[in-house]
């Protein structure tokens, strides 16, 4: 047997720092009768463009098509803000979401007792927070068509296309039920059917794939007031299904509430594959960061909780995971802290590689 | 001279509770030397639809054009929930802001001293919070064509369009910058631009119309990073201009912050009328609350400051907006409750009338 593949695209920013620390992670699983995989590494986003000409490469992407799983740093930043919006580092990343058919993306919003005081909510309303948002990620407004800058009458229109097919709907649905059996069999789907027929139909076919799945207790909430009730009392969540636009403001939200942005990881996934893995790609929740790109002050853990996903959702290695989840708690609670995870306090935080070098050893 | 027209439309669930305090500071007014208004009043939304079939009748919608401004409560229950997409109780509220073309939603979003601690995030993140969202309420997918439930080989696909011309985002960022200018002389302008084009026009013209406010200091977001911003250190903004689905999530999301909702009053503007005042529609934040309807628990005080932004923005009465803003800070650091201000601790809550009279004793 050939070892399982993995394509890593650092990307921009602060991309290439993180991932250089999980490689150090995937390294170590090698050298310790872990599992080995055969890394390659490639371009996307601005660096793309800077190389190519193209946010992703067409390379890039028959390759991100036959690996078994795709490991992403970040993409963007403000020296590509004037570039045309097809050529946009953003492209890249949609671009792979869209032919990879990544259609369900899952975003833990999880509190690390360690951090608890460092989020802007009360503590009692965020420690042990650990709620799973679903979000869809290859329709609705990031692809519906027609879609554009259009003339009319002597102005100009600026136009995008939500959509929603029922199998669109039908099988990100399957994956948030599937993903609450496992958890606290508690699915809330959120839409605007108040106002948006496609909310209409979201919610439809979301309650008809529910009678698959009697044993969970689903709700269904406007998207206004999910967003109210994710900042009043968040625990009261254990899964949420949404759709692309409102699981992205709704994901980022939820992140924000946890106090640790560069903690969160997530995972994209599609459809299995011939040898029964899903098509996947997994990067962090956090962007980025040009402000702070090439000066070690990045937090790695994101990315490193990725590779955790990865091992988990991909490669069957769910104990794995586990143990580099350990790894993050324990230099956590060690009081190791990267700059974003610092307060007031006067404390030194670590550098990038630093934090890196500390999960490793307590792997 | 005549008097200045109100139309009131209590509507369904907790509405009707609340505008009964509102009269009674409408009728302190015309017995004390205040302004004297001509009101009549009508339904819309659950209660128009069992009363004619329909969630807004033409002849409200004709008084509504009419009158110099429309106080609402609130529309919707689960009794319509199964009513056909375009009679339910929301379509009469989305007709009157389309038809009346009420294109500048004001909602400020403030912390109100004595209810800080209330709050989910901490009390310094929100104490002193004062910021205003300015969403466009006219446009965007509430209201773009196509859209609908169509039929597309044999499945059923939900379209809505999101659109916006030249002049829809130069009218509400117009709106916007001059408050800002009244206010503390910074806009940030909260799009998608980095996904959809509807959102590379946005900022556009908002960036153009800027160039008449040198005096404003001009930021952009991407409207995921909104939500995280504004819910990890909401003072850092002072006006947020942002379009009709963004800003119906943002908004709501702001209004959470301040752990007050039920003290959130908003103003919906449209242009001039012939007599100079604009079309205007004012209405709490929150919603029509079916679960407490009837019980004399609902917290008037939204709508009562939705009167009071009624005077200020209608009828050129700043003085007697800012004295019931004074009266509602009076009855809370007197300590006055209704049920929702109240947490874990035993106090007794007042009734909705309740705290409507010693609100008109506090005038
Ligand atoms: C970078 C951007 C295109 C992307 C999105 O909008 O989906 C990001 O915000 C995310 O949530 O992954
Ligand atoms: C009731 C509903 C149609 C409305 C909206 O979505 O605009 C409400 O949520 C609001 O924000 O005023």
């Amino acid at each position: 047997m050939t070892n399982p593949s993995l394509l890593i695209l650092p990307g921009d920013g602060i991309g290439p720092e993180v991932m250089a620390e999980v490689r150090k992670v995937i390294d170590w699983f090698g050298a310790n009768g872990g599992p080995v995989f055969d890394v390659s590494e490639d371009l996307v986003g601005g660096c793309a463009y800077d190389a190519h000409g193209t946010p992703l490469h067409d390379d890039t992407m028959a390759r991100a098509q036959e690996v078994d799983a795709v490991l992403l740093g970040a993409v963007g930043g403000p020296k590509y803000d004037s570039l045309d919006f097809s050529l946009k580092p953003e492209r890249g990343l949609l671009r792979l979401r869209k032919e990879m058919d990544l259609y369900a993306n899952l975003r833990p919003a999880q509190c690390f007792d360690a951090l608890a005081d460092f989020s802007s909510l009360k503590t009692e309303v965020v420690s042990g927070l650990d709620i799973m948002i679903v979000r869809e990620l290859t329709s609705g407004v990031y692809f519906g068509e027609p879609r554009g800058i259009i003339e009319e009458g002597n102005e100009r229109v600026g136009v995008n296309t939500q959509r929603y097919t029922e199998s669109e709907i039908d099988r990100v649905a399957r994956s948030a039920f599937e993903l609450a059996m496992r958890r606290g069999k508690r699915l809330c789907s959120m839409e605007k059917a108040n106002v948006m027929e496609s909310g209409v139909l979201w919610r439809e076919v979301v309650t008809q794939v529910g009678k698959d799945y009697p044993e969970v207790e689903l709700s269904h909430m406007y998207a206004d007031a999910g967003a109210m009730q994710l900042t009043r009392w968040p625990k009261q969540f254990d899964v949420i299904v949404t759709d692309n636009l409102f699981g992205d403001l709704l994901s980022d939200l939820a992140a924000m509430l946890t106090g640790s942005l560069g903690m969160l990881p997530s995972a994209s996934l599609g459809a299995p594959m011939a040898n029964g893995r899903p098509k996947a790609l997994y990067e962090p929740v956090h962007g980025s960061a040009p402000d702070i790109a090439g000066q070690g002050k990045a937090n790695p853990i994101a990315c490193i909780l990725s590779f955790a996903m990865a091992l988990r959702y991909s490669f069957d290695r769910g104990e794995d995971a586990a143990r580099v989840e350990r790894a993050v708690e324990t230099v956590l609670a060690d009081g190791l802290r990267t700059a974003d995870l610092l307060g007031e306090e006067g404390k030194a935080p670590v550098s990038t590689s630093e934090m890196g070098d500390a999960i490793v050893a307590a792997l």
